[in-house]
């Protein structure tokens, strides 16, 4: 299993109808094939700036792998993540 | 449910007997009442560089904060993570 996380910032206003807009057309990626355990989350530690988090698991790499070139994905990226999103990490873990 | 997570770097070698044993003695932290889905992880993301993570779950923010000052998580903190741990970010997510 591979958990692959993000945890970002808006250009948009908290609360506002593009926020909204922008974590709906997330929901997107969880029909994605091979995309397992799709989770939209609010940040809410102090300790960092960010205020959003998707958290999704794959399979394996082949399933990741899939997952970051198939047409959805790409097409969100290019079309919300990129215009949309002020800052990220990407943090990705596998169990010990 | 509150998701606490932690992505961390050691001042150990990686592999090293001592990187083990500050591993080993993470498990502590899951008999702490309240802790429920306890992750040691190995992060494997390019887009950063931590190399390991912790992953709980709470049920609410009295069950976080009892832990936090639980007698097991201060001495985690104060015998092992203070000596041992280089760089760190803690990211803390609730379900939207």
């Amino acid at each position: 299993m591979i958990r692959h996380t993000v945890a970002f910032t808006l250009r948009h206003a908290a609360g506002s109808p593009e926020e909204r807009a922008f974590l709906d057309a997330a929901l997107a990626l969880a029909g994605i094939p091979g995309v397992e355990r799709f989770e939209r989350l609010r940040q809410v530690s102090a300790k960092n700036g960010f205020s959003w988090g998707f958290s999704m698991e794959f399979a394996d790499e082949a399933a990741y792998g899939a997952y970051n070139v198939h047409p959805v994905h790409e097409a969100f990226v290019r079309e919300r993540w990129v215009p949309e999103v002020a800052e990220f990490m990407e943090i990705d873990y596998v169990a010990i």
